[in-house]
């Protein structure tokens, strides 16, 4: 058997390396090292790079053996695009977020629609007041993304009684939609929509794909959520939207720029909920399972988990 | 084809009255009396009552022609026990309150797991500070009561990738649980446990079932759910776990007394989230169509749904 060199280029790399030790891959050695020296030697011989976009990105150039880079992250656009390397195989984790993303939209929508911040104001005066609430069993959610994140949230939003519409660039059928549009139908499905909720990756087509004109189709009051990538979104078009409350409220876990800026006047929006670009996490268990899975098929020439296409870009 | 007289009891007459009017049901006359004269007269004619239970047993001793009475709420404990009238049919709402049940459960739940309070606090300070969580797939919810509720609220949790576990009276499996247990095993269930969800109804067997000992058994640092009724719990031995961090959080919709009395120290416990008793809500289009079904029942004598057994108590 043939031996292959793994060099792990992550935030987390004694978690990796600990996890990594302990699923016995057959001949794989490991790097993990914390000098600058070392890493250029790694970078010579490792076949295979770990880690996050990033880090992958700054050691591209000195990668002279790489084969296969595996991001611990599902968004790798920092590695796609004009002049970016592409001499190499490039897997994301996708497959792996579904779960973790309807935690986080339906922890918020729940939220939301049964005022929990509200009560927690009146719990604070010892206030028994009932709201009315409407359930969001019947109401209708549009999902931009039909992959597995998408679909995973369609079956959550199905289970809970909604009626779940889905774009996609192809508009194809996909699992756990009610009906599936092509991206030039948007327009026309917005206004149906309670619940809009991109997972869209970072590509030219989707880039300020929710513009001042967009925006405008949604339906008034519909709760807006984006979890994909901030660039699909001119902000300063929401900002607007959501002041002259075109928009009932938005939930936010990415940005055009990251960490949001603090000067924008999206922290201050009473209908917006800001999160720090974690609604997934990347749990290195998680990372190191599919990791283990594609080194096996690596090793057999056979096609990896979350093959990224460069020019999809995704 | 016999006439019914049905008399309205409820606090949304004026709805209920649109909403049976264009029911169209046979035979059925409709009175929504305002005046206590009237209400006096319709009662003397009346074979069916709908209203909630409060309204419902104050005016029993003078309903002569009661035949049925159909309660707008789920629980009905206040017209059952020793001394109450039990010569006509009740029935109540169950299999109507699950999916409500389950948007506030995991509202709530997911708003502790993902630190969405915190998460508002930084954002008023414009910080961006992502907080370690975890997902709640992979966890255990133990829930007491594996009815109509329970097993809408199990199957929301197993979608959500959660081992589910069950305590009933008999013990019998319930769809969506993966393992059932009669309640003389819960204490050595409750340790297993990282949320514990009572939806049980209030009868002899339950009040009190989560004494101090019994709390004891919890898992240090579980989610306590109430949205039973609030005599399953000693609040007392309640405040005292949470105090000493014995539980990690309580969620509340019911009480000893309702509304919690503003001296309650469960009110000012940073660990405890209280809601007004309306986890689930009696909308008035949902009992309609379900009254609907059941006097279509009533008129032919067949079996109607929520039938309330007097000697069990649900």
């Amino acid at each position: 058997m043939a031996n292959h060199t793994l060099l792990l280029l992550s935030q987390d790399n004694a978690e990796y390396h600990a996890l990594l030790k302990q699923a016995y891959l057959p001949g794989l050695t490991i790097l993990a090292p914390r000098e600058e020296t070392d890493i250029q030697a790694a970078l010579t011989r490792a076949d295979i790079l770990l880690g996050e976009p990033a880090r992958i990105k700054a050691r591209l150039r000195d990668a002279r053996a790489l084969k296969w880079a595996q991001s611990t992250y599902a968004g790798v656009d920092l590695l796609l695009g004009p002049g970016s390397r592409q001499d190499y195989l490039l897997t994301n984790i996708r497959g792996i977020f579904g779960p973790l993303i309807s935690e986080y939209v339906f922890g918020h929508l729940l939220s939301i629609s049964r005022h929990l911040r509200h009560y927690r104001e009146q719990q604070r005066h010892h206030n028994w007041q009932p709201i009315p609430y409407q359930s969001i069993h019947g109401k209708t959610m549009l999902i931009l993304g039909t992959g597995s994140i998408g679909q995973h949230v369609a079956a959550t939003a199905r289970h809970f009684g909604m009626e779940v519409l889905g774009i996609s660039r192809a508009g194809r059928e996909a699992p756990g939609f009610d009906r599936t549009y092509q991206v030039q139908a948007l327009n026309k499905v917005l206004p149906r929509a309670d619940v809009v909720l991109s997972v869209l990756p970072s590509t030219p087509e989707t880039r300020a794909l929710f513009n001042a004109e967009r925006l405008s189709h949604i339906k008034p009051g519909a709760i807006f959520f984006n979890v994909g990538r901030g660039d699909a979104v001119d902000e300063t078009a929401l900002v607007q939207a959501l002041r002259n409350g075109r928009i009932g409220a938005a939930v936010l876990d990415v940005f055009a720029i990251e960490p949001l800026p603090t000067d924008s006047p999206l922290w201050d929006l009473p209908n917006v909920v800001i999160s720090p670009h974690n609604a997934g996490y990347s749990f290195p268990d998680q990372i190191v399972t599919r990791f283990s899975r594609n080194y096996l098929k690596y090793i057999e020439s056979k096609p990896m988990e979350g093959l990224v296409d460069f020019d999809l870009g995704y």
